[in-house]
């Protein structure tokens, strides 16, 4: 099938009209409609890993081999994606919940109820999994939605797709509840980023240029993360045992992720005791560390470091590696102040033991998460007990920090009356 | 004081320095602010009301009476302002309020806690009284903002700009967590929507060129709203009083606004004996009726009716008049056909004595209010007890329907552990 503007168009018509069926589905046909995607995923395994052969094998030239490990399926992969859309398939539907409903002064009974977005349109890079978490959560929570992988993935994505839509027609809804481009043209993402008119809210899925991308060229809302300069500020008054366990599980446990640690900061009075503790630690795990001119006089005698001068791009940098820009502080004002001009609202944390120190900070650090003596790498949707995500969002509006299944869906107004007219 | 791109950008930045300050006020301090405006707009009324008649004077060649009139202030209108922000100093502060706060399994506390948007814009037309409105919303929910008023009212938007202003400074919060653009230069317009970086929302007040105007510019995100194609149904086994008192209702009571009845479905079961009650109401109130083929038979032997047959147009249009298009429909399924293909989803509402449709009308109908048994004319912050409204929205992203202080802001998670790490 090739898809053209004009088809693309349709396919939003006929993901919109499919879109109001699914919304009024009950949480009984949805989850009935995700046990049987994993079901199929498992009954259908070698008919997705010899497409992902053949998708492997065209990208092997050009692709890197992190690159080509994200694109690869095997069985125990495809077990995983089962599991978690088993895993969406348990969680509560926040479709149909009415909240802040009252009886009003005239005896209106008024209140909210939730209703999916409508439609959800995606663009993500390699790793084909994403097609079935996406799809999971937007039919769970009633939202039709349009995805396009990328082109290394096609062949899988479009046997992935062909599963969850043969699932659609399994439980009696329509399958273009969820509809897969699998044309690599790229016109075609400039033209689906246009189509307000059928597409409710687009969740790009990739590396910052992707999300770069989509935010500037989408018509619709889009929920933009995924960029997180993340700063952990050691006070002085912090326990330095959490403080090391704290700092090194940030930086170390998965360093590719945007919960990861980015920037260190510590406080002059601890600093000296504190910074050979972490960066010992750190250099067995092979971390490389960009101090400031304090941390480097504090750390320069120490034996067997990867040590570096910071440069000034090093503040508010992602690394995303196992790299580090460490810098002392004064003061909670001067940290405060560090992480208000480079971080990115992603996810900041303070390790201390003095109160009003604590307070401080989680009034006065506007980021979608903000930690007390704990790691940043919980943010994400299961690890703070959503269950699951659609991704990460670090602006304020409609939705900060994990999207669940409860972010995807709006509200309407409800009201009823006995002849209530408005005097 | 003349206003350039470039000083645009400085207030963009003093606004976003002056709201993380307003974000911290307390609500006692928030509410002083608010009781001080009031006292001030009584107090400076003679200041306000000269600068009001010389808008007023050189308005008056090129404005409407009906302009002319949004435009002018009085004593009587100046103590309403006054009023009006007194109720939003009454109102529960949404700032700070925690949710979702639970203990996970590993022992964090994980929830999320209310906070500002950060700087709201808004562009609006000739009622000055949105200035004060607008920023007494805003500054109760903890947001700074910039406000540009229209060109007729630019010298009492001025003083009352002033007096909000003064106000800040004398409970010891920056005047800047107030901005107000007293040029009326359109490059402006055009540079205040692309100001991203220090603009967090925008909400345009007025008619449906400037609405459309911002949404199509605006760099960050829009609440859109304003255009209510509203209808009422009424379905076969409705209580014809009722239909009679909520139809008259939400079309005559006040019908220049968004949430007025447009147009008029009636089950041809009933019209026969609806129709004709209906149209002798509406006749005395002098409603024009723009009625289908069927209408027209039914209502064609009523004399004294201001009754003209329907063109398509009439379908989908906001008549922001007294005129009504009526139609005749055989089914609930007609007229839920019909909503769907002409409203703009902001308020709907079927008059039935069936549970059956109305329970069908709630969950189908697709729009920000659906309504049983009473005038679509309640859509709005007060009416449903928000106390106060922004604006309505029409969309679904982040609020829909009336936008009261608590849709005004976002969240934060606050995560409080004893050294938790991931495994």
């Amino acid at each position: 099938m090739t898809v053209t503007t004009e088809t693309l168009v349709d396919k939003g018509k006929a993901a919109k009209a499919a879109g109001r069926i699914l919304a009024r589905a009950s949480s009984e046909t949805k989850n009935a409609l995700l046990l049987k995607t994993a079901d199929l995923l498992i009954d259908r395994q070698e008919t997705i890993i010899s497409a992902n052969q053949q998708d492997y094998a065209e990208a092997q030239p050009h692709l890197s081999d992190s690159m080509l490990d994200r694109l690869m399926l095997n069985s125990q992969r495809i077990e995983g994606m089962a599991r978690d859309v088993r895993n969406v398939a348990s969680l509560p539907d926040p479709v149909g919940e009415v909240f802040d409903m009252r009886t009003l002064p005239n005896g209106l009974m008024a209140g909210r109820k939730r209703v999916p977005l409508g439609v959800v349109g995606s663009i993500y890079e390699s790793r084909p999994n994403v097609t079935i978490d996406i799809s999971a959560l937007c039919l769970k929570s009633g939202n039709a939605c349009i995805l396009r992988g990328g082109k290394e993935a096609i062949q899988t994505n479009s046997i992935l797709a062909g599963i969850v839509r043969d699932s659609l027609v399994q439980v009696d809804l329509p399958a273009d509840c969820m509809q897969f481009i699998d044309d690599p043209d790229r016109a075609l993402a400039n033209g689906l980023l246009k189509m307000k008119e059928y597409i409710d809210l687009f969740v790009p899925r990739g590396g910052p240029d992707l999300i770069r991308f989509v935010a500037q060229e989408a018509a619709m809302p889009v929920v933009a993360g995924g960029v997180g300069v993340c700063h952990t500020y050691v006070d002085g008054t912090a326990d330095l045992e959490k403080a090391v366990d704290i700092a090194f599980n940030a930086k170390v446990q998965r360093p590719t992720v945007c919960n990861a640690l980015d920037s260190l900061l510590v406080h002059s009075s601890t600093a000296p005791d504190y910074l050979p503790r972490i960066a010992r630690e750190w250099a067995k795990a092979g971390v490389e560390i960009h101090g400031d001119g304090r941390t480097m006089s504090i750390l320069g005698a120490e034996p067997d470091l990867n040590l570096l001068p910071a440069q000034e791009e090093d503040w508010g940098r992602e690394f995303l590696s196992l790299t580090a820009a460490v810098k002392v502080v004064d003061s909670l004002d001067e940290a405060l102040e560090h992480i208000q001009t480079y971080g990115s609202g992603h996810s900041e944390a303070i390790v201390s033991e003095d109160y009003s120190a604590t307070s401080r900070f989680l009034d006065e650090v506007d980021a979608a998460a903000v930690y007390v003596n704990a790691s940043t790498r919980f943010t994400d949707g299961s690890a703070l007990g959503l269950g699951a995500e659609v991704g990460i969002s670090t602006q304020k509006f409609h939705a900060r920090g994990p999207l669940g299944l409860r972010e995807m869906t709006s509200y309407k107004w409800i009201i009823t009356g006995n002849g209530q007219v408005r005097s």
